[in-house]
């Protein structure tokens, strides 16, 4: 039997797969980031279908990732904001942008720089850092369960070991 | 109309969100880089329909993510290996275990730490640093087209700034 829903699983990946692993999840971020806030806004420049938009947008709220609040100087629309939780997913957009810039490039060059708002120097590839601030790759490093525990690393750090022991 | 593939958006987040924003995709990148790499091994693990996990390591395949290649001791066997390029995602999968383990969090503590190989220590949170290495929130950057230019981003900023001009 598949699983349909990884809000169970005992896992970070997991959760935040099931919450934000989605092409339209993903772009829909990016454009909150960007200052898009209304719903007809992100229909004008996503041109996305409507039920689509709709659900996505729920289910941001429903994670906590997006909150609705009135228009202030118009009482019937609404605007989608980024909570705390929302806002924490900063480093994923800008990743995803210096990836996809990197991997799928344009030859003219890059498509976007994300810039300090003051310096307007742009910021650093995102990365994994030692606790000195030195780069890691995932060579360098490895998964420790953790005092919360994870059944699903655990199975997965099984399924592994009985592999390198032999042949199945 | 919907649009049903982002593979000709001219955006590195719409092109990343291509090809990695999928849930299945990303916990299949979180075993890869945990070492898991036959296809037998995934399907345990992940309790995926046959069809879906077979459909992601295509996709995976195609985006040279992964690549296969025939296992030495036995010469019907294949092994699905990341490529450099789906070895630069990383930090994004660093990134989903720290905020699904934040945001979602199990009362005795994490889940799973991301520890230095050689010294145990744990990595640093994934953030956006700027040019000196002093951490930067959404609120401090901006977004700046870049030589290569974004089709998407100027329709993105246009879309914005005719909204804050006034009402529609």
């Amino acid at each position: 039997m598949t699983r349909q829903s990884f809000a169970d699983v005992d896992c970070g990946v997991a959760q935040a797969a099931q919450q934000i692993g989605d092409k339209w999840t993903l772009v829909i971020l990016r454009d909150a980031f960007n200052g898009v806030n209304r719903y007809d806004d992100f229909a004008r420049h996503l041109g996305v279908a409507s039920n689509v938009l709709a659900a996505r947008l729920s289910a941001l709220v429903d994670a906590d990732i997006l909150y609705r609040r009135p228009v202030a100087a118009d009482g019937r629309a609404v605007e989608y904001k980024l909570t705390p939780k929302g806002l924490a997913l900063y480093p994923l957009i800008v990743f995803l942008h210096q990836w996809g810039d990197r991997w799928m490039p344009k030859t003219r060059g890059k498509r976007l720089e994300v810039v300090d708002r003051q310096t307007l120097r742009p910021v650093r590839e995102v990365q994994v850092h030692d606790a000195d601030g030195q780069p890691l790759t995932a060579r360098d490093t490895r998964s420790r369960i953790g005092r919360g525990g994870s059944d699903v690393m655990r199975h997965l750090q099984s399924v592994v070991a009985q592999r390198q022991r032999g042949p199945s």
